[in-house]
């Protein structure tokens, strides 16, 4: 978790590179959250505006650049993958309870969580009817197929939430489905409406889900990361919603009697004291877990980085696509 | 309100002349339902299992018939219809805090408001992955704005919630929205898989949207209606959430200023005592909103049937989807 890796701004040089298909994105995601009914451009612009990384579009852009795409379906497609994820996100807030977003206060708490509850549904209908401007069949089906896979992921994570006996294998089923399938999916379309052949498609698939997968990995780990706070980011709010992410699981199975009593407490009772914060950090990385979840993330981002080797395309996107597998395990933003 | 009309059987007639469509649908929803992750089977068996009537996947079955289709496309897009609306009383029995749904105990009560949220999500991207196996971007396009408007109407109607003073106008935009878009397009894509021409197609939308508008302005005078109440319905749960509904504005329009004070306290303040909700029956009664509610669906019921007169189709097919419409506004179940 360096915090000046060399390849750190691979994903602001990929942004720069894509910057006007970029523009057109923006433009299209503000054009789409239009309704008549005023409170849906509010509070869909309050979490759009609120920015994030714009990663999963600019992905479904590089993808399809890469490939040597010369159309404009990627910029509906894109638009599509955001709209889709910004509905996840609202929905995500209200399941959490979550009071923060990116920093600002998030739109359930703002707006209540009928509202992000509604406007969730308005936006993930959009994200459909940006795709069928695409008029791809498969693309489509891709997408469709993400958007199921998503749900799956979040309601599974429910299912296993508040237990740090939880298996290796369910977290990774968790993060897959909730987030690496949507990374993958807009790697794909990239490739799909860039015309390339199955192998392109499935190995685009492949950058995306295991970009995903260490994405998500480096995520959990940061939650746990003391020098975040300094960064201004908020750390220990998985903790205190007793998420049994990867760094918690393989601490509680590396535990003693009194450290798995520990981890049963925070995590499954939701009974936290005061110290409590601070003894699991020290846990985490006593017992590893946390350098073992960030080797976890580095195997998946090496993963993403060998599923592009060899492949016939764009070669400055290719470099900067692989850059950025080390870059989301490297980031400390 | 007619106890036993004429009609009363209509759409058990129409069901049952469809049956074999219907339970083609019925068993492609509960494969569809199906997920490895076993708390989706069981919240969406939940809801689906509380039966209901329905109504929308018969009309896109209907729809079909009547224009002479033979393949099979439309028990998929039936069944879509239906996940679609399963979906949305998912997601609205967590927006309004509902805790029985068709008689029974509603799935957030029972699973949770961040289950039925997660598995709203999952029928919903159902919808698209079914729509999608369709293969018409017609199709789907119909589909995926009747999704947006739907969002846009429970959005707007969130809005408006608890305002006696709401015109008609922003009523008859709520129900357009989230009733009768979908009941349109559910007739509209049977007219299409059909190939029929744009009269056609524009006739069973027309129908579709007026049998809607009509269905939803009756259900929200059954609210009101105390022989409701031996048939086992609940009554006055549109008035304790302080809906403003078309017999609740018509009251408080043609009220003088106690009665306007009344309604502000109950629907506005939500402030409500004991015997409430009979003065409210009693005013509605005595202003004549029931009866012009009824009046005003009544007037939907005609122009949903005028819309099929002359169409060229299956004739005991439009005769029955007439006295749909008729039995719409005469339920008393």
């Amino acid at each position: 978790m360096q915090e000046h890796a060399p390849a750190a701004d691979a994903l602001q040089r990929l942004a720069d590179l894509l910057q006007a298909d970029m523009t057109d994105v923006n433009r299209l995601i503000v054009e789409r959250m239009h309704s008549p009914v005023p409170l849906i451009p509010e509070l869909a612009g309050h979490i759009v505006a609120a920015g994030g990384k714009r990663l999963r579009p600019l992905l479904t852009l590089a993808a399809a650049r890469f490939c040597g795409y010369d159309g404009a379906h990627h910029i509906g497609l894109a638009a599509c993958v955001e709209f889709i994820h910004t509905a996840t996100l609202l929905h995500d807030d209200v399941v959490d309870e979550s009071e923060l977003r990116r920093g600002r206060a998030s739109a359930n708490t703002l707006f209540g969580n009928q509202a992000s509850v509604l406007v969730g549904d308005f936006l993930f209908s959009r994200s459909f009817q940006l795709m069928v401007d695409a008029g791809s069949l498969e693309v489509m089906r891709i997408l469709a197929n993400a958007a199921a896979t998503i749900a799956e992921g979040e309601v599974l994570q429910l299912t296993i939430a508040n237990d740090p006996a939880t298996t290796e294998e369910a977290y990774y089923e968790v993060i897959r489905g909730k987030t690496a399938a949507l990374f993958a999916a807009a790697a794909r379309v990239g490739a799909v409406v860039g015309g390339r052949d199955a192998a392109v498609v499935e190995a685009l698939d492949a950058y995306g889900l295991n970009l995903g997968l260490a994405f998500q990995i480096v995520d959990d780990v940061l939650d746990y990361d003391a020098n975040q706070a300094e960064l201004g980011k908020t750390v220990g709010d998985d903790f205190r919603e007793g998420k049994a992410t990867l760094p918690v699981l393989l601490a509680y199975a590396r535990g003693d009697a009194d450290e798995r009593a520990f981890w049963t407490r925070c995590i499954q009772d939701e009974d936290q004291q005061e110290g409590d914060l601070e003894r699991a950090i020290d846990l985490l990385r006593r017992t590893g877990a946390i350098a073992d979840s960030a080797k976890a993330a580095r195997a998946r981002a090496a993963d993403a980085k060998a599923a592009l080797e060899g492949l016939d395309g764009d070669a400055e996107i290719r470099g900067l696509l692989s850059e950025v597998a080390d870059f989301c395990v490297e980031r400390a933003y």
